[in-house]
């Protein structure tokens, strides 16, 4: 099993392994298929990049809303690779850092990297590592061709190396022609029916079964489902816990939910 | 209840009591239900941060017109908790601070709430911290950069943080992929009835009953409410202040009111 | 009455009487009945700063056309407050300043009136401070933010202060943000009718009585009332001076009058 | 007369007499009566400078078109004055300056004007000084603020200046709300009829008699005046400097002027 | 025969020959006529240069779509030339430099080249030199025009100098009249015929005989030739690789290039 | 014969004679009427620096497409001046310089033509040295602003100076308002007919008689002609070298004449 797997792995020289594992707080529900689908693709290209002579070089992207799980999945899957070098890049390692700054980590880590037989780097939400804002929009170049270059440098000769970017602004990555540099994209979606609900809702067990039967049931008949239900996991872990403070817990569930999983104003 | 309860803060290492206390010069009127609204919502935030093991880390924006109340109602919330942490970052407290100087003060106030065990960040005015201005439009985007990461930067290990933004100017605030980054969001309205207006000048006292009646009357008779009345706390304030200068009080105060109650020139 | 008041001001530690003097070159001649207005309502704002306990801060913009004569009333109000701290910035004061150096000097006059426990500071042209230009458009944000926050922050404890500000372009601060900012605001109006240039035509003394005469017969025969007439005491001034030099002095007078105030091109 | 005045004017402290000469290279011709109209209305504005208290500061922009001899005008004018100090801020004076420079050698000369009773500035080709390009548009913003509010600051007490300033961008100055702050201004045209272009060949003397009738009478059978004629007196004396090298010195003269004269392409 | 020819190639003073290699990682395979035809003219230029008096500067620009084995195929043709200096300068080399950095180095190289008597630059991937990012857009102006004026400079007398570009916007060059600067250029294509992929395939030999016949079976039979196909080499190979990871090898493989190969959302 | 006068001018002090000569590599062809009536304009413009005293500084304007001649042919007619002083300001001697250091570059030359009694500075292609990108569109303003002062300041007292200036941008510079600035302009066309394309193939010898009959009648019996051909002198010069690598000569010929020629994509 993969998520049994990922128990086993040890500390090693190279490994950021603290800041992986804070990624995955919550650890990894399995309430819908897409789930172990995505894992596994993972496993794939971590086998691509073990043993294919002529890809040393192998990209992939993870991309989906905001909150829908793509770095605990990224995290998850460089965890389970089990090679000796799994770092991460990410813009909480990089607050306060100046342009130039930012390039000389991201380089330092990259050329850490191809002097590894084999490496996983992960790539934790381009856009703000790129100080993207639409409005402008503004962006950090320095920063953006130093990523363009690096993720088409080859490691040396003989090495491997696996990029795990996540994005939650695909559309911005295809307009910078970062899109078209990698080799692979993986869709994380939302959760976007009322069984992944449920199954979550079982999972977490902060409500009693007839708590969480009731807040499905009265979800169920207001007829949310059909006006369409789209909310990340993150998302609904929030509204979960906020509502368990509430001496009604499951009325509050049910209205916050109501009002944030069809997008209304918060 | 709350408000009693907030006069019994004591001042504590790492609270700075001076500053909030001074967000909140005329104390906090219960002029409608939106106000203990708003209070017992915070309450419930509080209480999420302290008890929640799967949330360590909550933001919540109250947002609002010009005036409405949002900073005293900010202050008032934060010092109620009673975290041994409670600290303010204030558009005031970096007047003359370049970029980079803001973004250091910025970042050691989270780094301190870090290791705090509870903690209260109150981020006062975005947009203005921002440096935001609609023409060009022009903001600090290194500021903004360091807010969007470090608002959502988990606090240390079984550590706990609760972050309380205002602002005024909440659809920048969207464009910018700042509203997202929130987890929760309270509106706080003008004052949008003669009622209210009647309730707030009877806890003032500037003016003597009949005085006050007359003003209300005068104001009802004119079709003001009719014609859609909406003002903030902090206006109404200044101008019953100034009307109170006037040889003819009542006169000044329903002229002026009904000036900037409606959103006319001034 | 008000103007003799103001000739009883003595200079103290903390007014920079000579500049502010120097704003007033020509005095205050009253040719219409918003001079006496204007004026009285500069006293209010001073009284409610005097005394009302809730509103230690109040701030107030002086708008209208160029050369209308918002410096000179700005000024005026402000020496008539007699209190200890008078201070006047302006675009003059600053140049060959730059941004930080503006943003200092600016900061630093602010600190000084909140240390003095009655204050009024005069904040000249306002869109000349922010090295306003239309084209771009461009000015200084920096300046800009400084201003904003400075003028809602509250001097000390029990120290109050009164902000009086001029500008000729009262919609760019709106689109800054800036007019909100303001508690109340006074328009300073061009002269718009013969009578008033009649007025002050015999306050100056520059024609004799027949010249005078002549002058407004022929203005008034001309139908220029009809075409609409706007024109500035400052360029007012100017044009009478100008005529003064030349052999036929009313000729010229109406001439140049009728070019300018019906807004000709030059 | 007034050019026979001009060649009375002695070296003096504070005049930069061999620059201001330098503008007038072929003199002035006079051949139209704009020419000696502006001359007369220079006079008038030293008068007043001279002799009006209320009126210590007096600015003047000469505009028209590129080569129609503003700048010979401005100096011409200044000259006249016969004032202690009469300085030029040209863009020649100021190349290879930074913008910095620019601007403190600007504020010199106008603090040493202040410093002198009776001064004259000539401000030539501003848009140059402001380093103006359409593309963009881009210019300057630092030296444009300092020009602005230089032109307004009152000189020391009972002291007077004059600014004579000269540019063939007027609408540029007006986009950048500095066309207002002049006192007044004057037009400067091209010549537009064979009359003038007759009469300036007859004081030129390149050319005998009969080659300038010969010349005329072509240009005036050609029919250009109906097409419409507007040339510079700059660029007319190049085109019969040109001519003169030719030849053909009539046919080159007719057919350069034809070409130039009518706008057309070069 | 020209790729044998390849083989032969030395090491010699002034030729960066590990990383020309590196460029053609996987080798040269002839799976269309346009392979052989690139690589003539290449020849062809070569010649020109060694032979030609009147013409010791030539540029050629290979462009193409993303990924179809441009830079390959000039650090082929480079090679071999046999010429005593040889270089590539690519964005790789030049990670982390500053503007000036950049210009430094593309100047020295040029230098250098101009000094010997026989030279090829290869400069590889010029939007990525240029830091361009088609948001904004944003590049490096002085990096563009350091390489337009050094393109255009004749080397060191009797000297000769081949310029090898590529790009995959030259539609961007162009904008920039970087295209015009280039004496000759050579379209890189795509793979567009399934014919082509089974040649490829028979040379990479990851398929059996029999998986590649039925791969090459079910692509045609889904009409997939039909609808348009267009991939990169570089993509090609990727696809091939990935697709040996898989347990059912042909079905990845038909299913992944159907879905890129038609240009569809990854 | 004005092309003889040019092989005896001799090298002298102020003379940049090596670059000058660099410009003309493959000489000066007469394949057509506009190149000697552009070499007698030359003389001309020579002419009037060196006799008239109302015209000391008179500026000419090179300009038509890509790789007509104009370099060639502007440092032809400098040459030819015979003047003390002959300076070249290129792109190519100022790689790698800073916008500051371009300035002052430009500055000097400009200052040591106005110490030599007579001086010819050729600035050739404006927009290079301007660094012009028309994306976004970009320039050098200092280098602008220098060239716009400098190109209209005097010489000292009776000194003369020639500007030749050459373009491939005359609208950039009209945009600019640096065409104005020229007192004269000079248009280089393409070459637009076979007949002139057999001339210079006549002098060229790259062809036999009978070659160059075969390729002239093929490309009239195509109909390039009617369908308009436009190239430029430099271009064809290429063009022919280039086919003269090919085993047939005339075809490669023909076939890249007609795809250039006809402004074709290469
Ligand atoms: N199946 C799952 N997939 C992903 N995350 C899961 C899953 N089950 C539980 N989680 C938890 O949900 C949270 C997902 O948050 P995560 O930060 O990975 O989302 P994200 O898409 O990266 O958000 P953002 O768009 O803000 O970057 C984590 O706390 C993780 O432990
Ligand atoms: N019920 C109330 N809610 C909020 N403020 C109140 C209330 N009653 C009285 N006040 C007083 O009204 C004022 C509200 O001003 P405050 O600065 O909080 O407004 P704001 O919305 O933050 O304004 P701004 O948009 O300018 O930031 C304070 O002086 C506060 O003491
Ligand atoms: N009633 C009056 N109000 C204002 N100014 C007056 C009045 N009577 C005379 N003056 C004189 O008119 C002039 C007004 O000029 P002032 O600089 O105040 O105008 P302004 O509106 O500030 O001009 P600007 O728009 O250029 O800043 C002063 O010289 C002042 O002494
Ligand atoms: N009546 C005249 N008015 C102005 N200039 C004259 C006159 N007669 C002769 N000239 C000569 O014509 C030339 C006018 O050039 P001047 O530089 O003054 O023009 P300009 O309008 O300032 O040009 P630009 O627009 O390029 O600045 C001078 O050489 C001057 O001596
Ligand atoms: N006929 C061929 N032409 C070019 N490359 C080939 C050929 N056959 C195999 N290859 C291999 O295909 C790959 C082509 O990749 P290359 O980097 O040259 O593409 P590119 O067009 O430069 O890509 P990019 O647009 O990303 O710069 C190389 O690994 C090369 O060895
Ligand atoms: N009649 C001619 N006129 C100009 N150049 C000629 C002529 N005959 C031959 N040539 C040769 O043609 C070439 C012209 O190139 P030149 O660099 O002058 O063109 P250009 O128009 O300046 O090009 P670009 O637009 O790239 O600057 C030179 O090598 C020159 O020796
Ligand atoms: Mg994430
Ligand atoms: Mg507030
Ligand atoms: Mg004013
Ligand atoms: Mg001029
Ligand atoms: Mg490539
Ligand atoms: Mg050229």
């Amino acid at each position: 099993d993969f998520l049994l797997a990922l128990d086993e792995v040890h500390p090693s020289f190279g490994v950021s392994e603290t800041e992986l594992k804070q990624c995955v707080t919550n650890g990894i529900f399995k309430f819908g298929n897409h789930v172990e689908r995505i894992l596994s693709d993972g496993q794939l290209f971590i086998g691509q990049v073990r043993n294919s002579k002529r890809t040393p070089l192998v990209s992939v992207l993870l991309h989906g809303p905001s909150g829908s799980g793509k770095t605990a999945l990224a995290a998850t899957i460089a965890m389970a690779s089990d090679f000796p070098f799994i770092k991460l890049i990410s813009p909480e390692s990089m607050v306060g850092f100046t342009e130039q700054a930012k390039m000389n980590h991201i380089n330092k880590i990259f050329n850490d990297a191809h002097r590894s037989e084999f490496s996983v780097i992960v790539i934790d939400s381009i856009e703000r590592i790129l100080d993207w804002v639409a409005i402008g929009p503004r962006f950090s170049n320095t920063v953006l061709q130093t990523l363009l270059v690096l993720m088409k440098k080859a490691p040396q000769k003989n090495h491997r190396l696996l990029i795990l970017a996540t994005t939650s602004q695909r559309h911005v990555l295809q307009q910078m022609d970062m899109a078209d540099v990698f080799d692979a994209s993986i869709y994380v979606p939302n959760i976007t029916d009322l069984d992944s609900v449920d199954l979550l809702l079982q999972e977490l067990k902060t409500f009693t079964d007839s708590e969480r039967r009731r807040a499905i049931d009265t979800l169920r008949a207001s007829g949310i489902e059909a006006r369409g239900i789209s909310i990340g996991i993150k998302k609904l872990l929030m509204i979960t816990e906020m509502a368990s403070q509430d001496v009604d817990k499951v009325d509050k569930f049910v209205y916050t939910l109501t009002d944030e999983g069809s997008g209304g104003a918060r």
